[in-house]
């Protein structure tokens, strides 16, 4: 018997109406024969709301009393989404996080799985009931509950798929699957049947919101093939994401666009400050890993004859005046540097495999974006992506003729 | 030291703002050297909205997932008083009914206290927090969430109290205390500064919201002294709930009344129907305990020297339907009875010690409705307790002239 992990996202389980939607997928899946354990979140602004009244009450809500409140929001949705399957004839039993024996590390708001223990899940399958999972929360071994940051939905599924052994886990959510360019910002793009594993984990850590960066990985390292699919056109087969099914020589699968980002440089003088040049560096990033900041497109331009350094990344803005007090409390290790901050760009990032051992594509960026007149503030290099920090008003024009530049409306770039 | 728990109702915890007053209150009895835990109710109105979700979803949610949804809403109300409580340099820590070990029985909607294990919540105290427990919800032995029924939260808060040896336990709420009527009905009405467990058992079985009738027959059971009393005013005292402290030859201690009461009259004629008179009785009354249907007022009127019997009682509105349907599966046994219903009553209880010893009272009664020309439709009494059905439109001059009549203003009914 074929046995699959169904997500339902936020967006997908918005309303009463849309829960039903979601139920009738899991039931029409059931119906064919299938195992089926769903993983749903919180019902649309849920999450939104509940902090939102946390920031009312104050500014720093304590992390622990943060995950007590938020989860209640996918309790919610698998009592909702169990009630659904039952009135559509279908049997069903939720779980929180903790009963589906989701472990994870004892750190509240963003926790990693540690294990996935499911046997009251694997117990009900095996019963003939469809399992309902609260997505984006855990327990730790000491009991306490946790939750596993925006996003853990994902990987909750991906997780659940793992420790069940599914033949697949289909993420359902409110796009029909991956897409060489994000559909809002362009209208030639066209949807990939596949993606391999690392590129679509290059697409989620460089802005395309399909699917969690995160759980891309944990696909990756269990070997558990993903779906992308739709809610709403369920038929629609979707995208696949799995391990490289051939390997022509090199392919560009999409390009995401991220106007979240905010990028500070810092120049610094350190003659006389009696500080070695990377002391301040390395403090400033060792407390950012502290505070689970994520950075990016991090450069150090330091040369040794002389004694300035310049360094640059970039951070999302809603970290960013934490980032700010971090450097005010260094700022004598760091040399006094001068800092300019910039959140007006959007990092535009080509994902691919091949890239980097072909050079010709990161001159093909620069060429395509000069010849429009579009400034490059940074460029950074990967393996399998090249992202650059442009104007954001310019963001939407250089997506569009990047797009075009590697004809990836015609291109043929399934892994 | 002292030990303290208190109970912030719905009403208590409505809004963010209401939320840091309940907070205060906690706050400033812990820094006078008390030991103090809180039990909080649900948000205001999360409850129906959460009721009205699954509704939508099915006219008739699965008891199990309906638990699973609802105890979200004090999950919240936990989280955002630790929060409240922490913002004014309090000490607090969140536990869910399962983590502060609230046992029931494995009953969903409305399952009853077994037993107390509050070691989580006894550390608490002891490192000097602030415990914050949901009230209305548990776990069953066989690790199943369940709820315990509206009003619940007093319930937990009692339970809590005398798991924990206690001192006292306050229900706050949204009035002063207990009255000898309903301040809405009547405005000569007298605040109590102390009731008795009996008196405040019945008060609250007939009608009086004040606080959860199961509860104070586990205050009574515990002998933990319960105080009502108000979260806006808390300098007030309130009402203290204990055993008898002297008693007098007789007192009334108020009036109660209540409008959520529906009446059934069954009339049968049991000649030829082959079925011994109480056969079809007790079916009904099996059936409506099974169901969890609560009845009052009971009345049956059979003759031995003839084949007919009267059966009359009320139940709550909303049951209504359920226990027509019991009657019309039951029919043959019934004797086919002739059904009729009255929804437009309202039940006038007055409630004291000694009233079983002095019929005075219900003569007085009947003679105040009477000379008044408020009809009385039934009338029961109990060992503390006398009610009569008027029509519902007769409801507030009966409190009155009920009130007036035996002095209540003036009367000192201390217990």
């Amino acid at each position: 018997m074929t046995r699959l992990v169904q997500k339902f996202g936020g967006t997908s389980v918005a309303d009463v109406q849309l829960i039903r939607k979601a139920a009738e997928i899991a039931v029409k899946t059931a119906a064919e024969g299938t195992e089926v354990a769903t993983v749903v979140s919180a019902m649309g602004h849920t999450t939104d709301h509940l902090i939102s009244l946390a920031e009312q009450i104050t500014p720093q809500p304590n992390p622990r009393e943060m995950d007590m409140l938020l989860m209640t929001g996918e309790q919610q949705s698998i009592a909702l989404m169990s009630m659904a399957i039952q009135s559509l004839g279908g049997q069903a039993r939720s779980f929180t996080g903790a009963q589906a024996g989701i472990i994870t590390e004892h750190h509240h708001g963003s926790a990693r799985i540690k294990e996935v223990c499911p046997h009251q899940v694997e117990a009900a399958l095996q019963r003939g009931e469809i399992a309902v999972v609260a997505g984006f929360q855990g327990v730790s071994e000491n009991n306490e509950f946790t939750t596993l940051g925006r996003g853990g939905s994902d990987t909750t599924a991906v997780a659940l798929a793992a420790a069940l052994s599914a033949e697949r886990c289909d993420i359902y959510t409110d796009v029909r699957g991956v897409f060489t360019a994000d559909p809002r910002l362009l209208k030639e793009v066209r949807q990939l049947s596949a993606v391999s594993y690392e590129e679509m984990y290059e697409l989620a850590c460089s802005g395309a919101q399909v699917m969690n960066a995160r759980a891309v990985e944990l696909a990756a390292d269990t070997q558990v093939p993903v779906r992308v699919r739709s809610t709403f056109e369920p038929e629609d087969e979707g995208t696949l994401i799995t391990h490289h099914l051939f390997a022509p020589e090199y392919t560009i699968c999409g390009i995401a666009c991220d106007t979240s980002q905010a990028s500070l440089c810092l120049n610094s003088h350190l003659i006389d400050s009696g500080h070695s040049q990377l002391e301040g560096v390395s403090g400033l990033f060792t407390r950012l890993k502290e505070l689970g900041i994520v950075t990016d497109m991090v450069m150090l331009l330091a040369r040794e004859d002389e004694p300035s350094q310049e360094l640059a990344f970039t951070v999302e803005k809603k970290s960013l005046s934490r980032v700010q007090s971090i450097i005010a409390a260094l700022n004598e290790e760091l040399g006094q540097p001068k800092v300019s901050v910039d959140t007006d760009i959007a990092r535009i990032s080509v994902v691919g495999r091949g890239l980097a051992s072909r050079p010709a594509i990161v001159a093909d960026l620069f060429e395509t974006l000069f010849n429009a007149s579009i400034p490059v503030h940074m460029v950074a290099t990967g393996d399998i992506k090249v992202s650059a920090l442009v104007p954001a008003k310019h963001a939407r024009e250089a997506v569009r003729l990047i797009h075009n530049r590697f004809d990836l409306s015609s291109f043929n770039c399934q892994p």
